[in-house]
């Protein structure tokens, strides 16, 4: 199902020979009509991939036919050499649809610093149009993973409309956003400023909430696409909330397979004066290697919770912090709370709920532990 | 020689038993003067432990007759009993060497969260000042360690004067401060208010730049105390180099001995706009787990580093980013530079140079790899 949920959306997903080994590194998603409206939202980082900066200028259109994405390499930092070859391989989408590059966004995903192997990427181009189907959103699923071990897909149903996506991306993972490719596919019928809208408050819940390593991408991209072959205008509150489902359900499945991780994090920071407080502490502590490091030994300990909570400028008195682990307050008043012995840290999925006791505001952030697995796979495998 | 290299300083370091196992773990370093000026630095984290607050507060009327520092516990997030015990260890110092409690600072390192041993403590300061002497400074820099695998002393003369010091500290070291315990002594006659001046100079070059695991801790503390038994009154810009030496001594051990690293690097950032960036840049580049991945699999993964260096909204242009690791420019113009096969990443050391292009400022912040030993050692030891 995946990007092919909903109507009027064909995909493929081929094995072009960018990737060593054989499998599937290239994916065309194809938007048949009759909208062709689009929003984008990419990575903050200062340093982007030639795609990026490529895709972000087709987007200001508001408006694609097509998706092409590679695994096998990022095409980032490789200069205006690398420029050219996203800009061939839009153009190669475009010869083989009939139709014009401006309005083909390219997402690449893999090592950085080295080109592509333009001649296998433009054949697979070819390749993929060829295989280009209504059920091939699987395939294309496939075809972006890179140390993902699985497929990463979703789709919801709305009121006479579906929403679909798949995603990419197990290390790398951090806010502004997630180390990641997302496309999201729609049949309603909706202008590019709404789903521009509707994606910004999406992914800012999701995807900018998912913190596994603190790295923040070069190509990081989430596209929403939609036909309106539905020929539904839906509610847009309904539409955003199916849209953000999408999200979190992608953002579930990277953290659940982020890389070298035993444990899944949940970093709900309550009693805040603002949202922003909320989150900007739920950061802090899902960046503290100690902690993440303490959570895969079964430790709570609350301790490093606190010592995180404390590099940040949010509102709060130290004296006044709460902490529960997996629901055990074991942490009052910024002291020693409950015997923290009854803390149960066997489950993968850990739950740490820190009370700034400073007003109602609250956030979640997710992230994973810190393991020796995560070390042995990012100093293995160049990225 | 340590704390005690200069004249006017005794010191001792006994075994307390706060810590199980029968190691030292109590230091009493004493000011006999005849000047007691005296200044701290303290973390900048805003959940201080309780030896923070009294010390702080101590060195607020700028003498300092004695410090006396214990592993084994931090004495952290343990609540107004928490700060009584601190005022009781000082008061005990205070009473076996006839002198005030407000001229004591306290030092604490080891676990969050406990109360300390205040029995074992109380004797122990007791058997600590029977045991002072002129060469007791490598007894209190043993007592002090926690995870450190080797006592870290250090010592430079200048022009008829000495400094010395101690150090402890091994893993959680983060800008403002490292995760530290440091006393520093001088023998020659030096105002507080410019010991402060020269600590506060000293430190941000130093210390202030060492970052092995991004982790700020709630104990920092750092203190120069003066005896002036000397009798010199020392050039202030050499004494400040002096000290800054000395500082720059013990954070080198600091590195080198930091938890599981095996690898020593130096983010050399040059081109900088102004030094805050250079810093800036070179923090962002230390805290990038992805990177110190990298460096511990030996490879020039110089990517990861434009990827960090990205994050941070320092000046410069993507396109004008130059880096070399260990001398070789493997990325010119934030593209591919020279052979990456050059860089020969087997020594302990690596130099990581990020040539900003955008002035003529210079900065260097240390980090350390990130090992499966890292991840071992701070989820098997709680801290």
């Amino acid at each position: 199902m995946s990007v092919t949920a909903p109507l009027g959306f064909r995909a493929a997903g081929v094995a072009a020979g960018i990737k060593s080994g054989g499998s599937r590194d290239l994916a065309l998603v194809v938007n048949d009509g009759p909208s062709r409206a689009a929003a984008g939202v990419f990575t903050a980082n200062r340093v982007q991939a030639a795609p990026v900066l490529w895709s972000r200028q087709v987007l200001s259109g508001g408006r694609l036919r097509a998706v092409v994405l590679n695994s096998g390499g990022a095409n980032a930092c490789t200069g205006p050499e690398g420029f050219q070859d996203t800009h061939a391989t839009a153009e190669k989408v475009a010869e083989v649809l009939d139709d014009s590059a401006g309005e083909v966004a390219v997402c690449s995903t893999g090592l950085i610093g080295e080109r592509l192997p333009m001649d296998a990427l433009l054949s697979g181009v070819e390749t993929a149009a060829g295989q280009l189907s209504r059920d091939g959103g699987l395939a294309a699923a496939d075809a972006i993973r890179t140390t993902d071990t699985v497929s990463k897909i979703s789709f919801k149903r709305g009121s006479g409309y579906m929403v679909g996506g798949m995603a990419k991306g197990a290390g790398m993972l951090a806010p502004a956003l997630a180390t990641m490719l997302c496309v999201i596919t729609t049949d309603a019928e909706v202008s590019a400023e709404e789903l521009d809208t509707v994606l910004r408050a999406a992914t800012s819940r999701t995807f900018d909430r998912l913190d596994t390593d603190g790295c923040m991408s070069t190509n990081d991209t989430v596209l929403l696409l939609a036909s309106g072959a539905a020929e539904v205008r839906p509610d847009l509150a309904e539409f955003e909330e199916r849209v953000t489902e999408v999200c979190a359900d992608l953002a579930r499945q990277l953290l659940v397979d982020a890389e070298g991780a035993s444990k899944a994090i949940a970093i709900e920071v309550v009693g805040a004066a603002d949202e922003d407080d909320a989150v900007k502490v739920g950061r802090a502590v899902a960046r503290s290697n100690l902690l993440k490091c303490a959570i895969h030994g079964e430790d709570p300990n609350w301790g490093r919770v606190l010592a995180a909570v404390g590099t940040t400028d949010a509102e709060f008195e130290p004296d006044r912090l709460n902490v529960a682990i997996n629901g055990i307050w074991i942490c009052r008043g910024g002291a020693v709370g409950d015997d923290r012995s009854k803390v149960d840290m066997r489950p993968r999925d850990v739950t740490i709920t820190i009370d700034l006791s400073a007003g109602p505001h609250t956030a979640t952030v997710h992230t994973t532990d810190l393991t020796a697995d995560y070390v042995h796979e990012n100093s293995a495998y160049s990225s």
